[in-house]
């Protein structure tokens, strides 16, 4: 006769410590003292974390080691090779090795999230001229991590990602992100569309979310009168999905399919372009929005604020995001 | 010696029926029961009115004879060659005597304004296709209202318009609508964006507004990477704009502005896309939204839904949307 099972303790979290001349130390540090961080692990360095105003830091050396870290000390994981001596540096200022150390940590968080240690990865914001200063060829978080990602995956193919935005009343899945408009629109296609759909299907933490796909010309086209794309491309993905099981629909009127899914219509809005889908997320202001990427072999979120060099240290920066981004990956980990 | 100005009654309103088979009835007749059609009159049809549900009715000669309505009457103008029989037709269904009948509303509420005889007129939904049936060669409210006004316009000439869309938190001006997303990014010119910007600024019925521009690109193209709209047309229009003396600034990322604007950085947006400008616009709900039609030698102002024809007739309608157009059209002629 086995023993019952006893209750399995969650894995922690990680939240990187991001570019340590911006906010995310502070914010970490503020999120940490108003008990948001509990079963997290933050993976940055011990002396930015002190300048930020933690109270006291305990240095672990790995995330289960948490366990042993007494109430109201900040565990703090330092990868091996972070720079010495970031507390010196300045902050709000760009400086290669911040941006090196930003770029361990994370590189350091994916490689405990890969090897079972941790449950998901938060990270707070890096900056992408300190990144580039320091030879890291990549432009933000999504291609590092997808990079990361693939190192780990069969034939070392980076995985399709999206970006979602979510917060308390929308969830927003982007199929094209940074790219000019016009451009945009050429790269909606109908494996774009069907992969959104399937990534946010797949990954947004419900067990069958339904899903709206807004179209991408005013009233959904109008019938092919304001553009086809919704009769050639939109619609048929749609269709495919709904083949494969998914509870999608659509293309409805962009301008009114956020409005109805924050009423409760629908669990997640895919959106053709950056600000159809953006500009509904952003409306109500920004503090609680949180940035998901889906489509990674693990759970990864971020406030969705960047460094804010103007006001760093300046006792000024708000954790709203960051809480909520800590919020989103348990969420989106209860569910699994 | 001159004896003191009496003060001067201000013109009445003119309100449109609409399309008999539609909600435009049934929300006048509740606006005015509601105490909110004050200095008011109705261009329409008395019977179509009564089936809607009007208490008493007074039919007037002219605008001016609203003087003379017993309180509790609601004031019907009843336009000449107006179709008979009207209130016999079913609720629900396109009929183009119905087309024709909401377009002779149309006609002699412009020329009432036209003659000076009213101050603005609120226009209650019509139905494209009944207008389509009936012979209108117009497929809505603004294009015949142009050519209405081109009519009495030196050489013929239709004014330049756009459509305002506004509610209590947020205006947005539209330099592209009823067209392709793709044929909206060709039709972003130097002409139509610096055009939008001068006509809100003549026309939102505010002092100097504080006009900020949306860009058309993510970022509002990110110093060109994201695309050169705001760098070769958008940006020189608003320096045009600012030579001109007119308050606008841009251009500015589409997914943040409009949420700066609701929190009181900005009187209005002027937006490249329909669904850039109306996303946010219907975001919190489209009862209070206000159609406003820009530069027209008049004002004219319209509730931002449509026929409704599902809920003609079955006590579902909400006037909120008219209330709100009297309201604007109001506002704006106060500041005149």
């Amino acid at each position: 006769m086995s023993a019952p099972a006893s209750p399995v303790k969650p894995l922690p979290l990680l939240v990187t410590m991001g570019d340590a001349a911006g906010i995310g130390p502070e914010t970490i540090v503020q999120a940490f003292r108003a008990g948001a961080l509990a079963e997290a692990v933050v993976v940055g360095d011990r002396d930015v974390l002190r300048r930020a105003g933690a109270p006291m830091t305990a240095v672990v050396d790995a995330p289960a080691d948490l366990a042993a870290v007494p109430p109201g000390c900040l565990p703090v994981l330092v990868p091996p090779g972070l720079p010495d001596g970031l507390a010196a540096l300045p902050l709000g200022a760009v400086d290669a090795r911040n941006g090196a150390a930003a770029a361990r940590c994370i590189e350091h968080a994916v490689r405990c999230v890969q090897a079972g240690e941790a449950a998901a990865i938060v990270t707070a914001p890096i900056h992408k001229e300190a990144l580039a200063a320091a030879g890291v060829p990549f432009p933000g978080h999504t291609e590092l991590l997808q990079a990361l990602a693939a190192q780990a995956a069969p034939g070392g193919v980076a995985p399709p990602v999206r970006m979602m935005l979510a917060n308390d009343e929308l969830r927003v899945v982007l199929v094209t992100i940074h790219q000019s408009l016009r451009s945009a629109i050429d790269a909606v296609t109908f494996d774009a569309v069907l992969d959104t759909i399937r990534i946010a299907h797949a990954g947004i933490g419900l067990q069958r979310p339904r899903i709206a796909v807004a179209g991408l010309n005013p009233h959904a086209g109008e019938g092919g009168l304001f553009g086809r794309e919704e009769i050639e491309i939109i619609g048929p993905a749609v269709q495919a999905a709904q083949a494969a099981g998914i509870d999608a629909s659509g293309p409805y009127a962009p301008d009114t399919v956020f409005m109805r899914a924050r009423r409760g219509a629908f669990d997640v809005v895919v959106a053709m372009t950056h600000d159809h889908g953006l500009i509904p997320v952003k409306y109500l202001g920004v503090e609680q929005g949180v940035n998901v990427t889906l489509g990674l072999p693990f759970v990864r979120t971020s406030p969705d604020h960047g460094t804010a060099f103007d006001i760093a240290g300046r006792g000024l920066a708000d954790p709203s995001s960051l809480v909520a981004a800590v919020r989103a990956a348990r969420r989106i980990l209860g569910s699994r």
